[in-house]
Formats: structure tokens, sequence, C-alpha cells
């Protein structure tokens, strides 16, 4: 489906692990000055003198997270650090520094891994973060990467998922469903390909949701949007398992209730075009479909009028008394309790 | 070869990823004061105040580092931390936190993560350590254990690789080569099963070295003692890939040279019996063997006297000016180049 253009391979074996550490690492600048010493020594050293650190860490496993038949690897590189980059946001806090540590077989050439570090040094560059550490190694099946992210932020000035209150507003950012629905047409043109590798598929229509699923973005706007804007959320959480699964960590942890309405729900156009021709019902997909990294979080209403009529910020319920439970209000105005459905791991 | 007495098999998709995560780690308590928030958020939070911190990761393959069919699981997950702690440790920082993510494909029942996190929970507790947070998904082959560790050192009492000078000493804690020995006994004991399963091992005469490959312990009490001696040594680093290739670390970061005296090597004497059993030379193993989880340093002839005598520490040779080269002086007194052979990963 991606065709391959590079044509030339290097084995992982030529370089050594050391050689190959050198080798990938090297354009790596460190930009950050809460960075004492990056990569080269056992550990990093970092400072950051009288600031809390948040630490988060994710793993990407070939296979059960992505699938390199239609996963460029430079994009993989740079969804891996925006999955971890979206947790660090999620606590109101600034991202500072990742490690990154990889396991490869060895099908893999060199070539293949500086397309991972192009899209690692990516990520690492537009969102100002230093890479100050990891580990490469082989594996033996397929391609594994664990990142584990650090950011700062002031103390008081963090926001967990357990601060709900009700009649706070349930906020989120951007829209969801797209990187769902973007796996499906990918999955869609991946069967397509295997009945007739000549068939040039036209994905003009799709471009906004492939983007979502192939190269998301953490939205670390939305962090300097709600300073800007004097907004400390009461509750935060990223969307990366659902909607619902989301709403469900803000309530329980919050011991909230919730309503949440679906007119309120924030589509892009191209989810509802694509949701119709696969037949698939819309906030299903906005509500289970997971790996949007948006940001969901509660305001008081205090707060409302500084975030009205922000385009990025959608309000789409309301926190309750927990002893009112957790309910989508339909457009047909019924109340449908929220369950979780989110990402099936196992 | 290690029988399973453990019959129960409770598949891990009965918990779901959520419970499973909480299955897990229900037993772990917060134990460090840096840690302000530990599992169950976007993020870990954490305040080390005026502290720098340390950060290392690395990552264990099936297959690769570690083969179950004689490492049991309780161990691995053991030894997966102090893999990490031994980096922290050659910081010359403490210990304080780690994140642990795994990987695993379902012939892993949930009773088998439960004996991987006992053992990341003796050494959490051993050593004084939080775990504040991880990912726990899905492979589709074997197991993966990916571990950072976080630690902390007041500026300047950080110790690098890069430090030594001409004249300090070349100082290592413990003795080398075991580990590198008992894996070499634990493959023969698997041959052995293969063609008889009904064979019982006698493995008394290999207690120690099956020790140190299955249940290494990372030095943290050589950091204690440096610090008791008031000891600061000028460079240190853990000897993970076998003493030869960590010596020209050392070296090449310091931009020195140095002389290694063979006859000096601390070798226990099961190392010694083992070696001439498999007919193998001792020297070579302590070189090249690996995972000994040692701490090599170098310290300024000026503190001699605070180490001398320690049964601990064994001065092992001298730094030298760069032009002078690396070199092994033999028992016989003669002069060989010091080359890496270390842990060839691909």
């Amino acid at each position: 489906m991606i065709e391959n253009k590079n044509q030339q391979r290097t084995p992982l074996s030529q370089l050594g692990e050391f050689g190959l550490i050198d080798h990938l690492t090297k354009n790596l600048k460190v930009k950050q000055n809460t960075t004492v010493k990056s990569i080269g020594d056992d550990a990093a050293v970092l400072n950051f003198a009288n600031k809390q650190i948040v630490v988060t860490t994710d793993l990407l496993v070939e296979g059960v997270h992505f699938d390199l038949s239609y996963m460029p690897l430079k994009h993989l590189g740079y969804k891996a650090i925006m999955v971890n980059l979206s947790d660090v946001y999620a606590m109101n806090a600034k991202a500072t520094q990742v490690t990154i540590s990889i396991a490869v077989s060895s099908r893999f050439p060199l070539e293949a891994l500086e397309d991972l570090y192009s899209g690692i040094e990516a990520a690492a560059s537009i969102y100002n973060i230093d890479v100050i550490g990891g580990d490469t190694t082989s594996s033996n099946k397929g391609l594994l990467i664990s990142v584990t992210a650090i950011g700062e932020v002031l103390a008081g000035d963090e926001v967990y998922r357990s601060g709900a209150q009700p009649n706070d507003l349930l906020v989120v950012s951007g829209d969801l469903g797209a990187a769902y629905m973007g796996l499906q047409v990918l999955e869609r043109e991946k069967e397509v390909y295997k009945v007739n590798p000549n068939n040039q598929p036209d994905l003009d229509a799709y471009t906004y949701i492939i983007e979502r699923q192939l190269k998301p973005e953490a939205r670390k706007d939305i962090i300097a949007l709600l300073k800007k804007l004097e907004v400390k959320p009461t509750s935060m959480i990223d969307v990366s398992d659902g909607l619902s699964s989301e709403i469900i960590h803000i309530c329980k942890q919050g011991e909230v209730g919730c309503d949440l309405y679906e007119e309120k729900i924030p589509l892009d156009p191209q989810v509802i075009s694509t949701c119709e021709e696969f037949n698939i019902d819309s906030t299903t997909v906005a509500l289970n479909g997971g790996e949007d990294y948006e940001l969901l979080f509660t305001i008081s209403q205090a707060d409302f009028t500084k975030i009205k009529g922000n385009p990025s910020l959608t309000v789409i319920g309301y926190i309750k008394e927990e002893k009112e439970g957790m309910h989508l209000i339909t457009r047909a105005n019924t109340k449908i309790p929220i369950e979780a459905q989110g990402w099936k791991n196992f």
C-alpha cells in the first residue's frame, strides 16, 4: 500500500548497539534548560529547580497499536511522542523531555529506524522537548516503542482527573471520532490492496480523518490557551480510549455524575460523511473510537464567559451529583447510561 | 525445567486493561515523600524540591535478554528493576521511583503477571522505591518489560562517566563474571533437560553464580558506603556489558588511558571452578561476560587510604594519559590492548 521508495538496506548488525544509538541520536540537540545531561551516560540528569515534575509512559506494539502496512515509520515515531505528550498536557504541565526505547527485529534495516527517528526528531523539534535517553534492542518479532515523557508544573497548577464538582461544565477540545474513522478507511484500503495491488486509492475525501489517525497532535496549544484565558480546569484527562471511557474516569475519580449532550459532541464533517458511508453511528464513534488525543476537562460555571465562543473548545455537558449517574442525553431527548467500551487490549 | 506448581490460569481478557492494572498494582504503597501522585492519573506527579533528578530506561525482551525456561517470573520482575536502579546508582544518585510497562502475549495467564509483579514489589520494598506508573498491553509474541527509573541527587553530587584523571585509581565493587557463568550453567542444564526431563540437576556447586544471574542486586550499598567514607568518585559506570566495555567508556569519555591488572580482577571461587569445568578463561569471562551490575569507578589517589582494605572494593588498575592507551597487564606481565566485546544485541 505504501510503497517503500528507499531501497537501501543496511543491516543493524553492521553498527552494533552503541554505534546504532550514536547514529540515530546524532541530530538531537538539547533545547530545555532543565536538561543538565542528556544521552551518553548511565542516566540523564535534569534540574527543575523548585518545580514539580510529571512522568508518564506508554507502549506501542506492532500488530496491536499500529500496522506498518499503512503507518509510515516517520509518522509512527511522531505519534509515539504525541501519545505521551498528550498525557503530560492532561496534567496541565509543560512537556520537557522524553526517553525512547525501541525493540526491533532484524527484518528492519537501519534506514527504517532512521525514518522512525526522523519522526521523533520532528516531534521533539515542534514541541520543544529533549530526547534524553533510551534503549535500542532486538526483538524476536516486530517493532515495539516504549516512551516515557517528563514535564514540569508549578506546585498547585497540576490538574488531576478527580477534581470535578457538581454544576461544573464538561468541555472538550477539537473534535472526536476522526482518528477512528481514519483507521476504518485505512483498513478498508488495505483489504482492497490485498485483492488488487495495482489499485490506486483515491483518499482525497478522507485527508483529515487519515491525518488524525496517522499524525495526531497533542494539544499543547490548549494548555497555553487555558493559561491565557486564566481558566484552571477542575479536572482533566486526555481522550485516548474514547470519550465515554474518559468521562467515566472523570466521574468515578471525582465521585460525581454527568449529563452529556449528544447534539453538542463536536464532529468534523468528514467524520459525519464517512460514518454515513460506512453505515456507523457517529455518536458511537465519538464515544468509543479513541485515539483522538483531545483534552476533556471540567470548569467552574463562573469560567464559562472566558471560554465561550472559542472555536477550539466545546461545552458538551454538565457535572451532576454522583447519585444522578452518568447519562447521554440523545437528540431525541432520551437518557441513556454511559458505559465504557474503550480500547479492548486483551 | 522449572516446574510450574501454580496450576490456576485466569485469562487476561477476563480483567480488561484497567482491571488488570488495578489488580497488579493494588499492593503497591507510596514510600517516597517526593511522590505527590502515583498510579491512577494521566501522569504521576513528583516534587524533588531543589534536588536534581536522574532518569534512565531499559528494555528486557524475552528470547533476547531472558529465557523463561529457567528464569522464574518473580526473579525477572526483580531483575528488571535492578538493571535500572544500577544505572541510577552509577550516577551517585538515590533511586526513588520507577515506571513499568509490560507487553505480554495471551499465552500468559494472570497468575504469571502476578508472579512478575511480586518480584517488582519485592524490589520496590527492599530498595525503598515507588512504582508510580506504567502501561500494560498485549503483544503478538512473548513478554517485554520496559522500566524507567528516576532518582535524586544534589546538584554537584552526580558522577559522570567522563571525569577520570591520569593517576586516578580504577576500582570495582564486588566480583565479576559470576552472572555470565551462572547463565552458562543454566543453559547447559536446559540442554540436559531437553534430553531427559526426569533428570534432577544438582546445582549446589553453582548457587552463587546462578543467583547472580537470576537475582542480581544493584549496589545501593556501595553508594552509601562511598558517602560514609567521604569518597566522591571522579567517574563511575555500572558493569552491565562486561568490564572491558565499561573501561572503554570511562577512558573514551574521560579522554584518558588505563592499565588494568589481570591479577587484581576480583573473582569468586565458584567462577574460577566453573570456568575450569567449562574450560573458559576466567579473565575473558570477567572482561566480557556482563550482567554483573557492579559499580566501576575512579578515585583520586588521595582517597586510597579511605577505601583500602574494604572487602567490597578492589583497586584493579590505574588511569593513564590518553596517548598511553588502554591495556590489560597480564599475570605474565605482558600488555594486551583492551578491546570491546560486550553484549552483541543484533
